[in-house]
């Protein structure tokens, strides 16, 4: 019987580089709509398409290209043609293809942490490729269970506490986005731990009144985890 | 301790219709492309492209629509405009919504199989799509766990097997696709039953050398699945 505790992770700007190729495959589209459209007003547009989107499509690359294709459309009044479309599918399928790069230290500590826990990869997106990423990180024998689901809501936490049997005062949530990772873990009686990346989608970010009243530690680095964990399973 | 054995159910085209919605936008989708190409043209170069991408991009409505516009713009030599595009995106998000119609004797069925069994609901696809039609179906309540999965092949049902300690040799499998629902449960030490639709799409269908040597039941409706199910559990 395995009774380590239970360490959820987020995989996504957690343990690899991911809203990197959103904002650099954004960077290409807002160049592709500038005859139409300044830089601004073709962000705030995708994001609006997103959006409305994502309850319908869900999150992940090819919900990313389907808005963008609609937005593209839409801002150019139905002018775009076929050429530069088709440049954005391409974009989606160098997105798909991408390597995956780890992000500092996760290499370095990830056998450490899972000495001592069992690690539950716990992330949302496509399917196939949140599956593509675990199994080109390297890093997939170092996981116990992995998760990968529609909404990161207090509903799911909830559902995979109990479907694993997992105690939800000993679980621990370790993440890089505030409304995914750390509230609604908090909300289902978890602990959890706030590792920021530095880019960051518009809507995973929190506000300040989301965050009232909720405590939580905030780390710079994946490699100030082991640390924090052993100070609060043994507290000296 | 819930000791009733374990059922495994397929959802589209084995719960509630699917594959209809993806033909009839098939059919829009060859008169769209009628001023470039003729109906079977069109269909042999969307299958072509669906098989490029599947292994990319996975299963479901967002996959199908990404590569029906990727076909457009390659069928047409480039020369498709953006409205007829945005036309196969506006009907993404109809098949994204559409009503979830069960197929005849599920309603009246499931209960009955509830009973007996933990229905464990297996399918692939997108995961909110497949939420959604969890949720509109009106049976959600009578499932004791639901897994949305990648890919249904033999390593697949093996793990979804272990980590829910199920027992092979008690486990059947439900569904209308010999390739993703009957073979691999096989393979993995299972049992399962064919319920075939009339129609299904031609990467879910099994060559006779695909079957040869396996022996599986072949059921022409879902509402006599509890009498052959009693037949194996009570063998006369």
């Amino acid at each position: 019987m395995d009774d380590r505790p239970v360490l959820g992770l987020d995989a996504d700007d957690t343990l690899w580089e991911n809203e990197v190729h959103f904002r650099e495959t954004e960077r290409r589209f807002v160049e592709l709509m500038a005859p139409w459209a300044d830089g601004s007003t073709t962000e705030a547009a995708l994001l609006d398409t997103e959006r409305a989107n994502v309850a319908i499509t869900g999150y992940g690359v090819k919900s990313f290209i389907l808005s963008m294709v609609e937005t593209a459309i839409s801002l150019s009044d139905g002018a775009i043609g076929a050429e530069p479309i088709s440049r954005v599918l391409e974009w989606g399928r160098q997105m798909l293809e991408a390597p995956v790069a780890l992000l500092p230290d996760v290499a370095e500590t990830i056998g450490t942490l899972a000495d001592a826990h069992r690690l539950l990869l716990i992330t949302k997106g496509d399917l196939t490729d949140q599956r593509r990423k675990v199994d080109a990180s390297g890093l997939a024998d170092h996981f116990w269970r992995i998760e990968i689901v529609a909404e990161k809501d207090t509903p799911t936490y909830r559902d995979i506490l109990g479907r694993h049997g997992i105690d939800a005062t000993r679980f621990v949530m370790v993440g890089n986005s505030v409304p995914s990772d750390v509230l609604p873990v908090l909300e289902a009686g978890g602990r959890a731990i706030h590792i920021p990346h530095d880019l960051t989608w518009a809507l995973e970010t929190a506000t300040d009144s989301d965050i009232d009243g909720h405590e939580f530690p905030v780390l710079r680095n994946f490699g100030e985890l082991p640390a924090l964990l052993t100070g609060w399973r043994d507290p000296g």
